[in-house]
């Protein structure tokens, strides 16, 4: 069995261990270049392939994605769709998601910029941070995702909700659901984290009007992709003080440009996409498992439904 | 009845309504020269009251800590301890706490001081970051605020073990006990988070010695006392690499002093002593209840057991 493995930014030593441990019998094949022949390529696996690139393999069984998205590969438009297409369901790639956005929430709860700020001018003084039950967190996509944040800030003690397009049940959360009670969830999130999956529904959903309904000083955190964010509107409601501030993993350029005005903005930390990255230990083995089902006949899980785009 | 309400810390006009709230039929005596007649005063409610002030009350039934440590009552050699001396244990003062203590240890887990610096660089570049199961925290002090912290570190999936006196059941964490075993307490805490009493026998516990047991690299989080800590140790194993970094609610003189080292360390967090604001909304309730409890002849709860210091 061959896998092409492709993906300019997961270290490939790594991976070829850890596939070597979780799926010995498959001969991994990094990066386009090392494959001769195409006909041989069995499964590809893969972060941001060029364009183009699966079509090229006319044996090709299934695609299975790096990441916990899958807008890297639905925006390619000859992505092969006859074959399975399977995104990423990963306990290490959850936990660390997780602790980013209960990271960045606190931070922006407990006012940890200010305080950075007043080190910085030997200035000793208390700020006032509401009891966490007080506090209300949103967070924007209830999946394996969002479903793991809201039950940690849950934990945590705040006042969470969530909003998804179908009703979720999660203990102590409460579930918003749909376009008609987007307003409703928007209004009461003092902290909102988002951790939708980018697709043509959500793109550029975080903007002027949406940020506009939350309450005024609001923070925003977004751990999904750049493309839910326009990015001249966040730094004009920063600019009106509408938003407090803004902790941001992802950008709609990657690497984010050295001239771009978010890497100087006081009331923006940005992060180097890093919230959740893919871990070779754990997600090697999900990857086989999936591998094997398939080799089995059965069905990998879970598969991208291209109607939701996700 | 009537209390003297003794902080130079604490907004008393938040307090004041707090207990109206809580236990109308008192009345409050905002600080000492508030009090007309000393023989009036049934109760006195403090936070670093000067010493020698509280045995000037000769009726006074009770003194009530408004900080879950007592060493600012202890340290006074005429404390009035034919009275109980009562610790405070407030559910908002242990939120509080948990919630520092999480944020300061998924900042150092997460490394998010070196990605502020990348930011400032304008540089973009992902830093390696083991997985939460097998990152060991090490909590000092499994009381009220220890315990509660240790559980909420677990939930973040962190390998989590306590040290106390006693050896204490708390599910998923290992709980190690005493002088004995302290030592590989301290050989396997990665992150060394301390919330101990200040007593005579936990001051200077965190000193060259007992940090040099740590994994090389271990970070430290200090939210129990200034006096717990060796700050010209701290400094020395910061220096060598012994340690990589540190957060630091409490110190030796209080406010840090302006030309402290810490305010300028690139290595050190400081905040003002704010991990854990006693919160007038929930401890003037709790307060007020074991003030009713002692009205009707009943004992406070947990009352300071001064052979043990806390």
């Amino acid at each position: 069995m061959v896998i092409l493995f492709q993906s300019k930014t997961d270290d490939p030593q790594q991976w070829r261990r850890a596939f070597a441990g979780a799926l010995p019998e498959a001969e991994l094949r990094i990066g386009a270049e090392a494959v001769q022949d195409p006909a041989e390529v069995d499964y590809a696996v893969a972060w941001k392939p060029p364009k183009g690139l699966l079509k090229q393999y006319p044996n090709l069984k299934a695609i299975l994605s790096l990441g916990a998205g899958v807008d890297h590969l639905a925006s390619d438009p000859d992505l092969p769709t006859h074959v399975p297409v399977v995104r990423l369901v990963d306990p290490g790639l959850t936990w660390g998601m997780t602790e980013y956005v209960v990271w960045a929430v606190l931070g922006h709860h407990r006012r940890t910029r200010e305080y950075r700020q007043q080190q910085a001018q030997h200035r000793w003084a208390r700020l006032e941070v509401p009891l966490g039950p007080s506090r209300r967190v949103g967070v924007m996509g209830l999946g394996e995702l969002g479903a793991d944040a809201a039950r940690a800030l849950k934990a945590m003690r705040f006042d969470v909700a969530g909003w998804s397009n179908r009703r979720k049940q999660i203990d102590g959360v409460e579930s918003f659901a749909g376009q008609a009670e987007f307003g409703r969830f928007l209004a009461r999130s003092e902290i909102l984290v988002n951790l939708l999956p980018l697709t043509q529904a959500t793109t550029g959903i975080l903007n002027r009007q949406t940020l506009g309904e939350l309450p005024k000083g609001a923070c925003l955190v977004n751990a999904a992709r750049g493309g839910h964010l326009v990015e001249a509107d966040l730094l004009e409601l920063l600019g009106t003080g509408q938003l407090a501030e803004a902790t941001l993993d992802v950008f709609r350029e990657e690497p984010l440009p050295a001239g771009h005005p978010f890497w100087d903005h006081p009331r923006i930390t940005v992060t180097p996409h890093e919230a959740a990255i893919t871990p070779a230990e754990t997600a090697a083995a999900t990857i086989a498992e999936n591998i094997r089902k398939m080799e089995r006949g059965e069905a990998p899980s879970p598969m991208v439904d291209f109607s939701q785009g996700y």
